[in-house]
């Protein structure tokens, strides 16, 4: 397709982002272009526009941001046999090898070569996204299309839930962004017997609270591991989920765990912490999982399921929209934590 | 406890049961003494009422039969360590060896040398019962007595739904009896996306749909696999749970079942069958597992968790009361088939 | 390249094949052209020589025999990224959609759309392959051309053994066919406590030993079930691999596991048999299963682990050399089972 | 049995032990009576010997020290019904509740109440111990009196390797005390690649050679990374096993692992440290195991296959013996860190 579209980039190191006009995107072989609806903003997102250590390090600019979208194929490239025009996608934004011990093992969400667009090729916050075909996920018919734009968040949710036993356990989940909340309804339709969620913004309980979380935890004001105990008989909960990257949450749960759990890591601390493997992982005998990404593409299988069949509604925690023009604000109400995801038309 | 109590016994080979006066049993060390509150009639407890082949191989009258029962712990033998006398209770009725390969390694429902009270040994339709301490299960506050009383059928329904990954998965339940019932809502509370069940009796379809299942099959009108690809894109489930013993239904579940499908088979088929392992197996890659008992006590720590967290509700599930003494109107009422559970008060 | 090359294929229904002159394969996109150096006969191969019914109903002629093979690159198609001229391969021969649940969960060895190059496109038995590139194996330097040649076998083996634990398990193997015999190394290299290998030919009975057996049954004249039970203080062997597809075999495997044993099922039964499900699955809480392929392509890590470590030596398992034209005296050779892995050359 | 015996006890907090004459002592209902015939030396001995910070916190002198040992069943209590006296036996020295939800769920070794003769309760090293039936291992015919004394240690190097899949895969031990050096041809027999294994002193790297160790590397010189990427094609090892508890290798293991490797951390470090989960755990997606014990009973079945079998052999690792009176000896040996494993006769 030609022509120019708009697209929303980081033209050089530093904070912000630019909407400027760019050529549509060019396909190769095994591509196809999707005319992009709905675009959501990721944690990852706020990082690059404020421009942290992490992003300073990963990015090359010019780079046309956003990994969430939903949209329409508009063009097939050569040798595409899946899809059609007109089809309504999402995607894993993870473009892999396929060829690495992790890809040709089943484990393609760890690829040695992954790149992710977005990231470190240009992503979806723009009108058109060229995308190879093996990463599309087709939308099931019924889905809410702001609903579709949200797979890749609600996939490091369901993956990071259901990387061990679920049924008959009690969770805690730390931290109440986006992803953490998604987990709430995850983990009740995964069988949790009890969901526990620690979050210091108020906001962010409340929505905890309407997706179905028993509890919330003010840790500001209470003791996490206080409040799990008296909640579990003294033991502590069978798994922790680490989705707010925080040093004192991180070590909350291993004070809050049961023997024998499950803590499984997908929030990313920026920087080393202390930790007493042997009072907190040898003695206890817990598992400490790294968590990344969506697993390809078995969590997106599980996505459908659970969405299709109604058991779990993330509805509510879209709080935001905004024309993609209104980037500013979007971006705004994103880092001012009073938000779950937000939403560029 | 000194004195005499009723009991309800198979005296001799032969059918039908007797409800006689006996000694309360005394207790050795390390076992308790119940008094029984609640009892439930079990498929075995017809297949020893009607003394077919099975029965009439393994039972050694006079025994006093049932194993599935609620009550309160009234005296304690020497040694008896973690229960007090009022404690209520329920029990797991296979008295394992503790000294076996299966017993040592997490097997212990895998025995080699059980004795099951109710069939090898005294059992629990009487007034009191005599038990080892290790097999009690202490019931958790809240938890409805009836329900107390169907720990045993329901932990089959729990063993055999969670032998294998559960969430975002489709189920075909085959048979309508009980456990096949209590499987339903434990199949939808373990994540299930759809829970199909197929029975030739109205009353066990109408009770089967009363508690979540997505949808009721007629295998004498219709055919199983039919409905199950046109719901499933022509896939076929993800598991299979064969609840019913019967060779039709053992087959319609090799038919209905997706490659790579789960196959766990509970129900006993009274005979050996003919079938294309080729097909139904091997080019499949089906994985089959026959399933007994309850793992213990794995599967008792779920129930209490499906049951204190009211993700499952067995309430409807039983549909019949009666006392003790009308025991033939008990047992008449489950050979009907238009029965869920029967309580004996 | 342009030019003909000598293959020998099917060219009509019926027994037997014909060497014939033939364009060398064009290459597509993604494709390498493959000049084959070593061949071997699979089991496969004999069925489709003697033109059996199962080939009658899966082969479309004319095609190109043969699925197993050691070769050197030659030519590369456009988009191939990985693989230069000059790199020696073997390859996976089951071409894959990639877009089916099953390839996209990391079951792509029971993809839906496969197709088996040799027997539903044109194979190796052939001077020139034409091959996906994501197909192809690169060989590890220092292993053997004539075992590089029989990956594909040596895959069904290593992915039976390994669809359980392994370490300290005993092994009963039914069927001394290459694969069975190729399997026993493999348990013992995987850490298997004891192998038995029952097989009615004593050629290869005698082959069993030479590469590890512990002891070798001949059915024809022992019980299979009386000297597993002799050897495993009456318990069964822990681990069944069916690799004869026998019927007779099936059941003596049965009658020789132990209680919570895997049966994997890789021989393929010509016909239904009959079993007794409650006797033989049900009550001793067996688990069967369907294996298909190799895993695609963990196995094939897990082939080149044990081969280059030197914990396992297949060379013994190749006992016949032809030049590919005296291919009639080669299928006999393998036809005759006085035989382990025949190379055409 | 009546009388007196010698027993090697800690009378009161502070360095050493003292060999005193105590009555033998009495048995329990479900307990026997062992004359013990080899005992050895663990490092939890040697800690109590030197009375550290955790020794200090956790031990009631007076009490009979040593858990490890091979003997005699000579007296039984009421209610044995497995044993015979004259049964040769070890034990696992973990005596647990068998009521808390570990016990119950296969997890003994994780007991929320377990007591430890030898720490908690008097041990072996002295002339008889009493300890329940049920915490006893028959020792298999054929078994070195030496080699049955050490299945504690033992047990601890085949729970630690077993605890992931081991076939094929590329193995790091960091430490070679006893533990690690026994972990060496464990991994070997249970299908390692490649072993490696750093230690800083030359008796125990010459050791773990002789056992079978592919590499040993001295952290003192080399780079453990540098070495362990070097053999790795750069990738790092898929197994680490932290078997020395030392900060700085803790470390070295996180560096030198695969992306989606397994960690499983056996050694105690004796104070907490700094650790960057993002790049060591999250990121690369490892999993972290803390390991405790020996599996109750599956470890135990385990050594008793890979000894039988003669998979592995232990011998080498027993370097010193000493009759009981010359305690001092031995413990210093022990101390020395130019030993293996220590046997008291």
């Amino acid at each position: 397709m030609k022509g120019n579209m708009k697209a929303l980039r980081k033209m050089k190191p530093g904070p912000g982002l630019e909407m400027r006009e760019v050529p549509i995107p060019a396909i190769r072989d095994g591509e196809v272009l999707v005319r992009v609806i709905k675009r959501a903003i990721c944690g990852t997102d706020l990082h690059i526009y404020k421009w942290d250590e992490w992003s300073a390090n990963r990015l090359k600019p010019p780079v046309t941001t956003g990994h969430e979208f939903y949209g329409e194929v508009v063009e097939l490239g050569a040798d595409v046999r899946h899809y059609r025009v007109g089809d309504l996608v999402t995607a894993e934004m993870h473009v892999v090898c396929n060829q690495c011990f992790q890809c040709r093992t089943g484990n393609a969400h760890l690829c040695e070569n992954v790149v992710i667009l977005g990231v470190d090729g240009d992503g979806c916050f723009a009108e058109y996204l060229a995308i190879p075909e093996s990463n599309l996920w087709r939308v099931p018919a019924g889905i809410d299309p702001e609903l579709a734009a949200i797979y890749d968040p609600f996939g490091n949710a369901v993956h990071t839930v259901m990387a061990g036993p679920t049924v008959g356990k009690s969770f805690l989940i730390l931290g109440g962004g986006p992803i953490g909340i998604a987990a709430v309804p995850v983990c009740k339709a995964a069988g949790a017997s009890m969901v526990l969620l620690s979050e210091v913004i108020p906001f962010r309980r409340q929505l905890a609270a309407t997706m179905g979380a028993d509890r919330v935890i003010d840790p500001s004001k209470e003791s996490v591991e206080e409040v799990v105990r008296s909640l579990t008989a003294g033991q502590g909960v069978d798994v922790v989920l680490e989705m707010s990257g925080h040093p004192d949450a991180v070590v909350q749960g291993f004070r809050s765990i049961r023997k024998n759990g499950r803590y499984s890591l997908l929030g990313i601390p920026s920087k080393p912490l202390s930790l007493d493997l042997a009072r907190d992982v040898i003695f206890p005998g817990v598992t400490v999982q790294g968590i990344n990404g969506r697993r390809m593409f078995e969590t997106w299988y599980q996505m459908d399921a659970l969405l299709v069949s109604g058991r779990v509604d993330l509805k509510p925690l879209i709080t935001h929209r905004f024309p993609m023009a209104e980037f500013e604000k979007a971006f705004a109400a994103g880092l001012s934590g009073d938000s779950g995801k937000i939403i560029l038309e």
